[in-house]
C-alpha cells in the first residue's frame, strides 16, 4: 500500500492546479493525483472542438505540469474514502494513504427527464474523449439539430454549429432569454441576436416535452405543441457535482449537492479538502451557498486549497466566496459577466442604483471596424459599492469584465471608479474622455451633487 | 464685460472634461470655454491621421458636448490673467470675468536646439489642423523620412507610415531601445521587433548633430558621424507645457515647467485650478512632480477640478498623483505599462521583487491564431504591494493592463493578486490555469512558503 503526503482526486483544472499550488506551497511532500483517464479534456474548450479546432485531441490538457512539478499521476478510479484510517481505495485494488487529501471529482452533465432521452442521437456535452468524438461524428452528418438549454454551453455550441454548412440549429430555452441566468436582458439579447444573425431558431419561455423517434431521435416536441425536426439533440441543460465517491464517506454534501466546505476548502473532515465543480461555492456578498460551476472558479478554489494544506491557522489562506465572473464569445462579441445583475438584486430586493454608458472601443470613431462597447455597473444604495458589472463589446474589450472583477473583489466605489486612471490609446480602447467604466460610475455620482 | 461663474481656459480633452465635471457638479452655474481654435484635434489620434485615418479632419474632437451641457464655447485666445480682478482678457480685447477659472492650456512639441532645425521640411506633431494638412501632404511626397525621438509618438508614427508604400522610414532614439522611458528593455525590445519587421531603421544610442539641407532639408547627420538622406523630418522628442499665459499672473510653475497643482487640482492662487498638460503631475508613490502628459492623466485630473470648483474641504475630491497608465498598439502587438517599472525602481533604489509569466491569449493553444501573453509586475519589497507592471500580447489583452493598473491604484498585494477570481474563455483569455496575472504574482510569494 501506497503511502504519500498528499492526494488529490480528480485531474481536471481544479485537481491539476491544486497539485501545482501543493507542489509549490511544499516542496518536500510526497503528491500524487488520481485520475479515471488517460488524457482529460480542457472543458472550457468544448464547444469549439467541433468546427475551430478541428478534432478532440486538439482540446487535451498537457501533462507537462506534472512531471516539472513532481506529481505521481496514477490513473485509475477512486471508489471509496476510509476517513478514519486516510485512506482511498482504486477500483484495481490498490489502496493510498494519505495525510493530506483533496477532492477535484468535479461535475456530470444533467440528463433531462423527458420520454425519449435515451434515444439514440441524444447527446450531452460528456468530458470523454471517445464520447465526443462520436458527438463530432454524429455532427457532421446531421442536418437538424436542436439544442436544449440556452446557458452558456448552449449558446456557445449554436455558435460554433452555425459556422458549418447546411445545419438546421434549433436552441430550446425554458427561461425567457438565452444566458439570463447571467446577464441582464439587454445583454442576454445582444448575445441571441448575434447567433440569429448566423441563422440559429430560437424557442424561448419553451420546455420540450418529449424527445420523439423509434430507435434515434427523429423531432423534438415542445410544450407549445410544436415539434421540431432533429437528427441530433444535444442537452445543455446544467451539471450536478460528482459526489458518490464522498456521499458514504462521512463526507457532508449540501442540498443542492455539492461537497460542503468552509473558507479554507476544508470538508467536515479533518485534512481533507473539496474543490472546482464538485464542492458548493459561497457568494461573495451574501455568503449563501450555490454552485457556480467554472474552471476559473475551481482554479480559485484549487490555489487555496493547495495553499492551505499544511499551514496554521492564522496563515490559511481564505476563500472570499465567488464572484462569479463570466465571459463568452459570439461571433465578435465579447459579452461578459461578474457579481450581482439588476434580476439578481431585484430578486433579492436588494437596493441598487445602476450606472450605465455606451462608447466606441477605439477613438476616434472614424477608425475602421469602430465597434461600441456597453458597461452597465450595479452599486450599492447608499454605499455606492460596486456589486457587479457586465460588458459587451469586441474583442478588444476581453479584459473589461475582469477590471471590473477586480474592483467588485476590491469593494470599490463608484467615486474610486469615477477617479480611476486607466490607459487608453486610440487603437485599442475608448476615449479617455469617455472610458466607459469611469462614465457608468460617474452616472451614479451625478444625482448627489455636494456643494 | 462677461460675468460668468467657471471660465476654462483651453478646449483639449482636459478642457472639455472639466467643463463637463463642472457642469454635472453645478447644474446652476453659468460655465464657458475659451479655446483658440475652431476644431480641435484628437491628440493620442495625430499618428493615425497619416493612413489609418485618410484626413486630419477624421480626427476632431465633437463639440456636441458642449450644447448639451450648455457651456458657452468662446473661440478666442487668453492673452492675460488679473488674479486680483479675477479676470481674463482676449487677444480681440473681450474681458471676461470669472469666479473660478481652470486652466488647460495644454502643451506643445519641443524643438531640439540642432543647426538645420529651423529648415523647410522639418516637422513636428503641433496640434493644428492647417500644419498636419500641409504635413500630411509632406508625408505622402517624402521618400526618405526620419523620425527624432523614439518614444511613444515617434513609433506610433514609424508604424503608421511604414505601411504606406514606399517610404524609407528612420527613427533616431537617444536612448539604448524606443519606449524605454517606460518599458523595461524586453518590453521595449518587443516593440521595436514588430516595427523593425515592417522595415523601419532604428539608429539607438544615437543623437542628432545637424539637419542639413540648402532651403530643404537633405540628410540628418548623426554623432557618430552617418548621415541619413532625409526629405522629411518629424521631431518626436517630448512637449513643454504652455504657461506663457500664467507666468506673469503670480501663478506658481515648478522647476520642470508645468504649473504647481496641490492635491485638488487648485494653483497656489484660490479659486485658480490647472490641468493636463501645463500642469505638473506627482509620482502616485513618491510624490515626486513630474511632467506625464497623457490625455488620461489630463481627463482624470479635470473630472477632479471639475468635481472641486466649489467643494468645501472636507468633501474635495483628492488626486492621489499619477500612476502613469500608458499603452501603445505596434502592428498587432499590445504593449502597457503602468507604475514604476524594474529600470526605474533600480534607478531609485526601491527594493523590489519580480513576477513574470507568460500565458497564450486563448486556450487552447491550438486555436488559430494564439498568440503570446507576456505580464511582469513589480512588487515592492519586503510588503509585496504592487507598484507597477507590463503587458504585451495580442488585441484582446487590451484592458489588461488597466485591471493592472487599478490593482496599483488599489495598493494590492501579491497574495491578493494571486487569489484573484477572473473571468475565462476559450476564445477571449488564457487559460485560467495559467492566468498571467495571477501566475505572476505566485512566483513572488512561492518562495516565501508558510507551513
Amino acid at each position: 500500500m501506497a503511502k504519500i503526503d498528499i492526494l488529490i482526486v480528480g485531474g481536471g483544472p481544479a485537481g491539476l492546479i491544486a497539485a501545482v499550488a501543493a507542489r509549490k506551497n511544499n516542496p518536500d511532500k510526497k503528491i500524487t493525483l488520481v485520475r479515471e483517464i488517460e488524457k482529460c479534456v480542457v472543458p472550457c474548450g468544448l464547444p469549439y472542438i467541433f468546427n475551430r479546432l478541428s478534432a478532440v485531441e486538439k482540446d487535451l490538457m498537457p501533462d507537462k505540469a506534472y512531471e516539472a512539478n513532481k506529481i505521481d499521476l496514477v490513473i485509475g478510479e477512486a471508489i471509496k474514502i476510509e476517513t478514519n484510517n486516510k485512506k482511498v481505495s482504486l477500483k484495481n485494488g490498490e489502496e493510498i494513504n494519505y495525510e493530506k487529501l483533496v477532492i477535484a471529482t468535479g461535475s456530470s452533465p444533467v440528463i433531462i427527464p423527458v420520454k425519449g432521452a435515451d434515444l439514440n442521437g441524444v447527446y450531452r456535452i460528456r468530458k470523454e474523449i471517445k464520447y465526443l468524438e462520436n458527438l463530432r461524428e454524429a455532427i457532421i452528418k446531421a442536418k437538424n439539430i436542436v439544442i436544449i438549454g440556452g446557458g452558456f454551453i448552449g449558446v456557445e455550441l449554436a455558435e460554433e454549429l452555425s459556422a458549418i454548412k447546411n445545419k438546421n440549429i434549433s436552441v430550446v430555452e425554458i427561461l425567457d432569454h438565452c444566458l439570463i441566468a447571467n446577464f441582464d436582458e439587454e445583454f442576454a439579447l445582444a448575445g441571441e441576436e448575434k447567433i440569429k444573425e448566423k441563422g440559429v431558431k430560437f424557442y424561448l419561455k419553451t420546455a420540450v416535452e418529449e424527445i420523439v423517434g423509434k430507435n434515434k431521435v427523429e423531432k423534438v416536441r415542445l410544450n407549445n405543441g410544436k415539434e421540431i425536426p432533429a437528427d441530433l439533440v444535444i442537452m445543455a441543460v446544467g451539471a450536478r457535482p460528482n459526489v458518490k465517491l464522498v456521499e458514504y464517506a462521512g463526507i457532508k454534501v449540501i442540498e443542492k449537492g455539492g461537497i460542503w466546505v468552509d473558507e479554507f476548502m476544508q470538508t467536515n473532515i479533518p485534512d481533507i479538502f473539496a474543490i472546482g465543480d464538485c464542492a458548493e461555492t459561497k457568494n461573495f456578498f451574501t455568503r449563501e451557498n450555490n454552485l457556480i460551476m467554472l474552471a476559473s472558479v475551481a482554479c480559485y478554489e484549487a490555489r487555496i486549497a493547495g495553499a492551505n494544506l499544511y499551514r496554521k491557522e492564522k496563515n490559511l489562506v481564505k476563500n472570499n466566496g465567488t464572484v462569479a465572473a463570466f465571459s463568452t464569445y459570439l461571433d465578435g462579441l465579447v459579452l461578459g459577466s461578474v457579481g450581482l445583475n439588476e434580476l439578481g438584486a431585484n430578486k433579492k430586493n436588494i437596493k441598487i442604483v445602476i450606472g450605465k454608458s455606451e462608447a466606441p472601443n477605439h477613438h476616434p470613431g472614424t477608425l475602421s471596424n469602430t465597434g461600441m462597447i456597453k458597461v452597465k455597473l450595479i452599486f450599492e444604495k447608499p454605499s455606492k459599492i460596486l456589486l457587479g458589472g457586465q460588458v459587451a463589446g469586441p474583442e478588444n474589450t476581453a479584459e473589461m469584465i475582469n477590471l471590473i472583477a477586480v474592483a467588485v473583489q476590491q469593494k470599490m466605489t463608484a467615486q474610486e471608479l469615477a477617479n480611476l486612471q486607466v490607459a487608453t490609446h486610440p487603437l485599442i480602447t475608448a476615449p479617455p474622455t469617455a472610458y466607459p467604466i469611469i462614465k457608468a460610475a460617474e452616472m451614479v455620482l451625478s444625482d448627489e451633487r455636494i456643494s
